[in-house]
């Protein structure tokens, strides 16, 4: 039987995604291969890339002058490129959460790192505010949505340094303005498709104030923007399903649509969790994430908190375990989750709250 | 129809490969999700990685004191991790094509490089002999099979150093003494699965050799080895077909099998062409590779190339027109090509070749 799948990633797809994949996998189209088979370099998978790529643009309306690479690597990978190649001297990171002090423990491997906020005193659960952004920097890079922890940014602000952002956990969830980004990337495995191909957006100017010239090849942003991202073999199959959600998110209306959609399913959970004598919420109210929803048992009712797994595992609702740096619960409500999923985690913690108080 | 698939790469799987795969995109087991939406770090996915790799090890004879990783990025991205761990001073490499050369000019970033041995002098149609592997390197990389040139090397050398190899294009089509070599990668899209996962055998020790402090996370074997390659999220998809694959071969006898059959295939259609008037081979005789086996029109006739393709195209034959280093034609028959299709190409050669000469 289908699971409710609150995963924080790999996480749930579109039924027609997983179909429309299954298909390719047996056949891909009248290809009499399968899209594991093709030649990357042909007539039957350049359409596919091309089509993800102007679909992602036409998506999240990204403007003229930027180029849309689907990469290996994960974006733990992107963590070491960018300073790579955009850390000349020095660059500036807001600190919140596991993944932004990954980005920033590679960035000191290449030049100076100025951490400007951290959230870290109290173990992330807040979005650092009143911060101010250098001028001499060569870059400054925020992770938009924390998936650990729960926080979320949820708006595009303003740098008057190339701004850099991890979006792995967010994209596509929201209307975001690209022009005021040089460079976004995202591990497709959230709201883009399956793991193993990572989406990265870069404004084509930027690529100008490279100046290493001891960058391998294949973490060269210049060489895969130069060959489409088929410098060597592309993750063919998982850019396909990136297509295939990426079609299946036009269809319904795109990020507009993907936004509403998170809202209500954020509303919904978050004042089961308000309203609760059992449950309570990790995060600072105006910094809660609407992908990953964090929340405890009160204290007293911390040693059931495995016992509601297992209840809600009865009802079909899986992967809601917290972080072990969190612990308690973590609901993801990706775009792919259907608000009827969390309507049966919402009814499962008022059903067990009412047979424990 | 389903084709007779000649690529090079990504290339032809067992149909219960793609069965399987399709299966389980659609639901993984009963567990009620899709391969493409389980957590990497479940009950579902990590029973799946680890027996790929302790099939591998089975299958390949692999002893004690090595691991198995699963990385993404492509064997291109290993050109680049190999010198960045373990070139100190210098490494020797052999120049037997392009991905060597690919492999030659990333290790340059990081000491010096001696090469011992090229065929570029006649477009790498053969493979160096003669060489000495000299001692005071800190290894010596060979690429075992040339997958766009059709050259094999088809034994394990002996190496007074290190021995590092890439073995996107060969690896599962014979028995190798692993032992031999400190390090073997192979990007899965020839006879491990599809593109998307690139698999490395290293020897636990070798790791002891590293010596740089300034390696990117994502690119230190260690981090990899100590994570069981899930430091970040793996390509679970990708790897699920693998070890699809990896049972297949087992299934079928193991790479002794997969050795006889390679052999087989290789002698029809060398055989063909050999005793063609129309056709004739572009290596030399003694290093053609059982992979890819590269062939052109003789003169006088190049201009029926195009043709040939097309008519070959009839019968259902796709993927064999050749590299545009080397023209004409190149047919990939790796462990999942049928040597039913080899002979349906032979039959299309010797019809061809009648209805023109």
């Amino acid at each position: 039987m289908r699971k409710h799948i609150f995963n924080a990633g790999p996480c749930v797809l579109a039924d027609v995604v997983r179909e429309n994949t299954a298909k390719a996998v047996i056949e891909l189209g009248n290809s009499g291969q399968s899209i594991m088979e093709v030649s990357h370099r042909s007539k039957d998978f350049e359409p596919i890339i091309k089509e993800a790529a102007d679909l992602l643009k036409e998506i999240l309306n990204i403007p003229e002058g930027y180029s849309v690479l689907f990469l290996g690597g994960g974006a733990s990978l992107q963590f070491a490129m960018v300073p790579f190649n955009f850390l000349n001297t020095k660059a500036a990171y807001l600190n919140t959460g596991t993944w932004a002090s990954g980005a920033i423990k590679e960035a000191r491997l290449f030049g100076e790192v100025q951490v400007l906020a951290s959230s870290e005193d109290k173990n992330f659960n807040y979005y650092p505010k009143g911060y101010t952004i250098p001028t001499d920097v060569d870059y400054f890079h925020i992770t938009t949505n924390n998936t650990i922890y729960g926080t979320e940014i949820l708006r595009d602000i303003d740098s008057p340094v190339p701004l850099i952002a991890d979006m792995s956990s967010d994209i596509l969830s929201r209307p975001v303005d690209v022009s005021k980004y040089d460079l976004i990337y995202a591990g497709a495995q959230k709201n883009m498709g399956p793991a193993g191909v990572t989406v990265v957006i870069i404004k084509n100017e930027f690529l100008e104030r490279v100046t290493r010239t001891n960058i391998p090849t294949m973490l060269k942003y210049r060489v895969h923007v130069e060959n489409g991202s088929m410098k060597n073999t592309p993750p063919c199959t998982a850019i396909f399903t990136v297509r295939e959600v990426l079609r299946w998110v036009k269809s319904i209306g795109g990020v507009r649509e993907m936004d509403r959609r998170a809202q209500a399913k954020a509303d919904l959970l978050y004042h089961a969790i308000d309203s609760s004598k059992l449950f309570v919420g990790t995060v600072a109210k105006e910094d809660r994430s609407r992908m990953n929803i964090c929340f405890v048992m009160k204290e007293g009712y911390k040693d059931k908190e495995a016992d509601f797994i297992a209840f809600a595992g009865t009802k079909g609702v899986i992967g809601i375990k917290g972080h072990r740096s969190v612990g308690g619960f973590r609901a993801s409500c990706y775009n792919a989750l259907d608000i009827a999923s969390v309507q049966v985690l919402v009814d499962a913690m008022a059903e067990y709250e009412k047979s424990i108080l």
